[in-house]
Parts: C-alpha cells; structure tokens; sequence
C-alpha cells in the first residue's frame, strides 16, 4: 500500500482534564485519539510516585493522528493556550506516514 | 555511539486479539515488540469510559522498531489488510534513531 | 505559535530499575520525562503474559523531551552503557517539534 505523510500531536497533561482535552481535540477536527495512563516528573514536579508507576498513573497522554498539519497545529496551540496556565502539560508534533488517509 | 536510521511501527487495535497481532507481527520478521494499555475514540466509537481511562483499557498499543524498511511497511500492510476489516484499528510508522541496531 | 526542532528519547526497560533510570535522565540535564507501564517482547524473552498485558506490566517506558540533541544523545548513550549490559531494555531517538522551547 501506498504510505502518506501525516502529522501526530501528543499531549501529556493532569488525568484531571481528560474530558475537557477530548472535547477540545474534537472540536479541532480529529476524527479519533488514543489515551494512556502517564507519570513522571515535569517543570511542576513529579506526578507520580515512581515506584507505583503503573498503579496509580496522575497523567494522562493523547495521541492524535491527522492527515492536515493545519489541525496538528490548530489541537496544540488550542491545548496550550486553553490549559497550561492552569494545568501542568507538554504538547509536542511528530511526522508519521499513515497507509489509509481517508481514516483519518 | 553512533546512531543508525530504523522505523517504529506502531499499531493500535482491539485488546481481544493481541495474540493474534503479535503472532503476526513476529511472523513478518520484528525481534521483539512493546506493548501498552490504550483508551480512545476512532472512526467506530469510543473504546473506553474517559473518565475510568487507566482502569479498563479496551484497545492495545504495539510498538515495533526495526532496522529494516521492508519489515516495518510488511508488518504495517499486514495487520491492515488481517485485522482493520474486522477490527478497529490504525497503524502508522516513524522515523527513528537507534544505537545498536544487531539488537533490533 | 512558533514551532522548534526538539529530540525525543526513548528507553524501554526493566520495571525494577525505574529510579535508577529516572536519577541519570536527570543527572544528564534533563528536566522533565514521561512514565509509562509496558509489556512485551525482546531479545530476552517475553516480558509479560499476552493475556494479562495491561494488569501485570514488568517494563517501564520513559519518554524523554529535550530542545538539546547533546542531552539526548548523552541519555540515550549512557543509559545503555550503565544498565543494558545487565538488564533488558532498548533506546531510541526521535525528532518532534515543540511551541516552546523554555519549558523544556
């Protein structure tokens, strides 16, 4: 199959706000996100006890994949701008090559 | 050291058959495999309770680095073309750097 | 918001070493990093049941955020010096854009 180029956000942000960055990930224009249980330590401090790492995870990471750099963009500024001040979080882009680009 | 040009496949699909992915995975050449509990919401609905995300992961995440091209885009066609029919899920592959690569 | 060139690392590991690992991420100028629960398999065997993946996870997943490629390269390098002779694990590197370099 053909591969094509795509862009994916990551957010890592306080499992607090899980619903919240949803809601803003979608209203961007992501037709989808994967979720995982996070800890660690940031510019706030750690966020977890490390040696209950799996156990009692206080992050939270999304991943979305997109086909349009302009969402990939528009999900990271909107993510940064609405909840960082507030919240403890990092947001990052990657390049990635995706076979299907209708599924995203 | 120096560093060595690699892919990361990454799949994400249904937690009911990553016995089925990772036999697959295996068969088209990959060394080895990491696997991570996962949430989200794709083009077939939500797969886990947002709020209850670290609690009851529903999909699975598979990331997979080798040093071969032609492994990563067969491992990547293949899971497509086995399971995405049937299953939800997506896969797409990254650029990597690895250290040692006759450990991958 | 302006978008900087940044390194990702990644260590995937023995659960049992994770303040270990989490002590020389930080000696190496790191500020923050990212934990992960992980499963799998790799030149040492599998490292969880298949079934239970996401209850019993034995490896642990760091991710690694730094605008400095010399810090991730030394992380990556001396992570695999001190801990890959005797314990399983791998480390890779990757390129991602970040909105704000200060923070990291």
């Amino acid at each position: 199959m053909d591969h094509h180029k795509a862009k994916k956000v990551v957010i890592i942000t306080e499992k607090l706000i899980t619903d919240e960055v949803a809601k803003l990930v979608e209203e961007c224009g992501a037709t989808g996100y994967t979720i995982t249980g996070a800890g660690g330590k940031g510019s706030r401090g750690v966020r977890a006890a490390r040696g209950g790492v799996t156990d009692a995870f206080l992050n939270v990471k999304f991943e979305i994949i997109t086909a349009s750099a302009d969402i990939a963009n528009n999900i990271s500024d909107k993510v940064a701008e609405t909840f960082f001040e507030n919240y403890s979080g990092i947001t990052y882009l990657e390049d990635v090559e995706i076979l299907r680009p209708q599924k995203f």
